[in-house]
């Protein structure tokens, strides 16, 4: 058995904390070399490329030019942030899925407080230091939260005319609670410890246009000269290379062995799958469920290899949900029991932690939050890269 | 008194270590940010900001049309990588100044790997696992070592259809010895040691041309897509802004109180200065003479505000120079006596440690050798940014 493993990146990204590398841990801390990873797995190739078509026919995928054959195939391309059809957005707000995003989203935080710190025009003033997170999932919860502490904490005394403790920080979102996917005790309990933390948080609100000013809600608009997308995800193409059936956001309709309708050598699985539950309804599109799905494919494979009987369909299990609100706070909902606040917030550390790939990253990761505990100094604060 | 420090990036890097980030360190390692190194000194302010002209005669710095007056002024703006007056070889030869610099060599030369690894022209081939450093100095033999190293051990393994080992990497001098800084012996130990290492070491050989497949030297051409640019630097404009006199490197020619002739209050230090030894020869542009020279001048200021004598002159004190030829071999001089392989090796990490800025980027490299060393893994190995 051959495998071949085709990635656009070089390495492999524990996504979950992502966000914490706009200004706290390291991009390689959090990654690691996809080829570092199977390195000792002698029949697996990895090869750096895009996949542009998947001939579902002749059984290849198609990379520009490049074909490589499959016997079977496992579709695991992600998803994108989406704007709802107004990608024209993703300028004034980009949103963070690969480390260059959140080196990109790093450099516009840090250089607000620069700019603000150089100017002397008080609704600039205004503007630079106002900072607008769209979406009140995890991921636009841990945004607010990381900036809120940024402004509050690591950069407190740093600059001279500025105070970036009156940085204001508006989360936007437009259901009734943030965290719609907790039970709605966890979402009460998030909100105030963003309040806490001195976010404003505004549910029921709806974006209908971004600019390089700020954004339109209903009832007027928010300046801000950062604004940071955390809104909705749609998946990749990979429902048009394959001629799938797609739900709204561009998820491929999968079987209950998670394969393509008629096609049982075509599997698909995380973000860019619609797959159900057992109760019928469909699975969020966390890392929980994309691992599980991944191991599921792996034991189907490796059944029909040995032309042993397969598990015939895939069963989520679900062992939970967290996300942290800064430093110190975090929610969790278990099958059997809910936490929050410090409590939630350790067993957010561990459990992220123990899922990093390699030790060295889980090593370097424990010591800058220890050391980020200790002293409220952020590690990772560097401008880099070009402006865009 | 009120101090003000201009800069156009964010953050004091640790130069010496900068080579090690291109496959090892990570930025946020060799790096801190300003205002944090600063924040503190409550009589500092720190401005983002690029210097685009210094009127002397009426003591104010210029950032574009932003006026910063000055009663004393310390210009330390360093030096860039100068071409030969060929500034077109740049875009294929890129050289290593800042951090940007450190990751776009990265994303070359692994990139380089990756597509060999996918290439079938067997020419092509060739030119991909062929790397090229201009210049024989210690930047040079650092980055032949490191290079060796990467290909030689930590990626040894990773590919299917190459052989890592198999690359070809030529370090380029054109002088008749390497690390010409040092006494002879020593430089005589680096070049068998980078031998040893599998680098190809071409002395009096001076590049004609560089193009994206290749060098040429006087005997023809070294063909490899990735070229490093490490055989000389140009001062930053600071004569031209003072309309000085410089020497050919374009650096300022100062007196022995490291001021500009006639402007007893404008200081010039570090890279962009010619500055003279007790002997009158050139001071070179090495890390401890700039860190000597910005100490000078801080006590003659100091001096100067409380109304006291300040020191005549500045001597430098040699106090030794050291390079890595990589993993376990370095060479040290000393005034009383030379180092070379093992032991030299470790002086270096230990003196290098401890010139970081900031507890925590001393464990963390420190943690990062460590593993590197037990592990000949490499820590940052990440393909990030775009492609130039």
């Amino acid at each position: 058995m051959h495998v071949t493993l085709i990635d656009h990146g070089n390495y492999h990204l524990f996504q979950p904390l992502l966000y914490q590398s706009t200004a706290g841990l390291s991009p390689a801390d959090i990654a690691s070399p996809i080829r570092a990873i199977l390195r000792n797995q002698r029949n697996t190739t990895v090869l750096l490329g895009k996949a542009t078509r998947i001939d579902v026919a002749d059984k290849a995928v198609l990379i520009d030019e490049k074909r490589v054959a499959y016997d079977q195939l496992v579709i695991a391309t992600g998803a994108r942030h989406a704007y709802f059809n107004h990608q024209e957005w993703e300028q004034f707000a980009p949103g963070l899925k690969k480390i260059d995003d959140a080196t990109d989203i790093r450099r516009r935080i840090l250089l607000a407080f620069e700019r603000a710190e150089n100017s002397s025009d008080r609704n600039e003033h205004q503007r630079l230091l106002s900072f607008v997170i769209v979406g009140g999932g995890p991921t636009g919860v841990e945004m607010a939260g990381a900036i809120a502490e940024l402004a509050r904490r690591a950069l407190s005394t740093d600059f001279r005319n500025i105070d970036p403790r009156s940085a204001r920080i508006v989360l936007v979102e437009s259901g009734p609670r943030v965290l719609a996917s907790f039970p709605e005790a966890l979402s009460v309990f998030a909100k105030r410890a963003l309040e806490k933390l001195g976010v404003e948080v505004r549910l029921g609100t709806r974006v209908s246009r971004c600019d390089p000013e700020g954004v339109v809600v209903a009832y007027g608009r928010i300046e801000a000269r950062t604004i940071i997308w955390a809104a909705g995800v749609v998946a990749s193409p990979a429902a048009t290379w394959l001629g799938a059936v797609k739900d709204h956001a561009g998820r491929v309709v999968v079987g209950r062995d998670l394969t393509l309708d008629g096609h049982p050598e075509v599997f698909v699985i995380g973000d860019t799958a619609l797959a159900l539950s057992a109760g019928g309804k469909p699975l969020p599109g966390i890392a929980p469920v994309a691992k599980q799905e991944g191991a599921y494919v792996a034991r189907v494979i490796a059944a029909r290899v040995r032309g042993r009987p397969a598990p015939a369909r895939f069963r989520y299990r679900h062992l939970g949900a967290m996300a942290t609100i800064g430093r110190k706070s975090a929610v969790a909902d278990f099958d059997k029991f809910r936490l929050s606040g410090f409590v939630a917030w350790l067993l957010w550390g561990l459990v992220h932690v123990c899922y990093l790939v390699g030790f060295r990253n889980r090593i370097a990761v424990m010591l800058d939050w220890f050391w980020a505990y200790v002293t409220f100094e952020r590690g990772a604060r560097l401008i880099t890269g070009h402006e865009t």
